[in-house]
């Protein structure tokens, strides 16, 4: 229930899935995802890599439970969700760094890729 | 190569994959896919569902072999792509219609709805 | 407050701004968008253009008043908001017709095609 | 000519607009822009504000020009481009910044926020 920039990356996994539960006990995971460009190289008529984005990837509930078991690191990705760029300020009195976060509404493996195998969350109530 | 409106969609096949090869003999699959919007009813304090949106999902070469064998009726997707809408003559003489399609450029199961077993396309070469 | 397909136009508006009030007062306006690809072709290594695609944008309130009074048929725009493809029944009792639609959560004349003397609403109270 | 991350971005420019050229005569200008996040508080039932962004804009050639002459500082603006998250060194040895970056494509004032009076750019030839 918010607005916000809204954006689309396709990239790859750079870390583990990270995985922790809210004092609350709500489950939330991380990870890094890298996001590199294509570019059509007009004299040698080829396709090149340009430059690389890292972004930090949050999802919550169902979906971090689902990212944890599924979420290799090397895994090539899709995410959508709502973008934040955050500045941080550093313990140790450093000037402040910032990143690129995404909280995602959705994100999956990319078929471009690979094959998958989906199966379906039951919700099974004692 | 080719500038146009780029879109995400978050949503459910709702057909099956169906597959060709072209003259050329290029791999192309296409399959339907239903978005439905989801709204916050305030007098009741629940999110309930909106309005659905259909649309055609394209995909080409192994995008296209992959989704064949990865995707089935019913399943919870992602897509981000390019969007037109076409218009289309009938052939029997009726007023035109229109359809929103989408060329994939990624596409993969909404670890939100459930959890993946990811396979690396390898490129073997005799 | 709402989940939708977010999706942002760059285009020409093709017909005039509609505008209307609801029966409770509330502003709205409508109009006919263009959108048309760009497409490099290699061999002639020119761009040229691509399909057209058509939406319909709907604007509320605020949105709706400067719209009216800000664009005329052959703007150049830009929109982003919120897309439905919606299905209507024919009042002679022949097929649905299908349209795309935008309901515009920000809109502006594009500045790499001309420039803008902007004006801020104020919002007087008597 | 690349495939990247596409994103919108709905703000205010929070500073003046830089304009320089190339050394081979390009046109390129560059600005930050401030995007704010809104939040429904249900216990209020009142739309809150909550985080803001900051991404550095780049335009180029005839959208540099026009952003110069028509964006001040403090205006309400909507941008659609290609972002990246760049690293860079710092040239006193400190450890690398971080900035998120967007190419415009597109760009222009939110009628949302004002009105706008546009002249489209003439390409006159001597």
């Amino acid at each position: 229930m918010m607005n916000g920039t809204m954006v689309t990356l396709v990239g790859v996994a750079v870390s583990q899935v990270r995985y922790a539960t809210t004092v609350g006990g709500v489950p939330v995971a991380h990870f890094r995802l890298a996001a590199t460009e294509r570019r059509f190289d007009r004299p040698r008529q080829v396709w090149v890599e340009g430059d690389t984005s890292y972004f930090t990837v949050w999802a919550w509930r169902s979906l971090a439970e689902n990212a944890l078991t599924s979420i290799g690191c090397g895994d090539p990705l899709l995410v959508t969700g709502r973008m934040r760029v955050r500045e941080w300020e550093r313990t140790d009195g450093r000037p402040k760094g910032v990143s690129a976060e995404i909280e995602a509404t959705a994100l999956g493996h990319d078929l471009a890729r690979g094959t998958t195998v989906f199966r379906r969350t039951l919700r099974c109530r004692p």
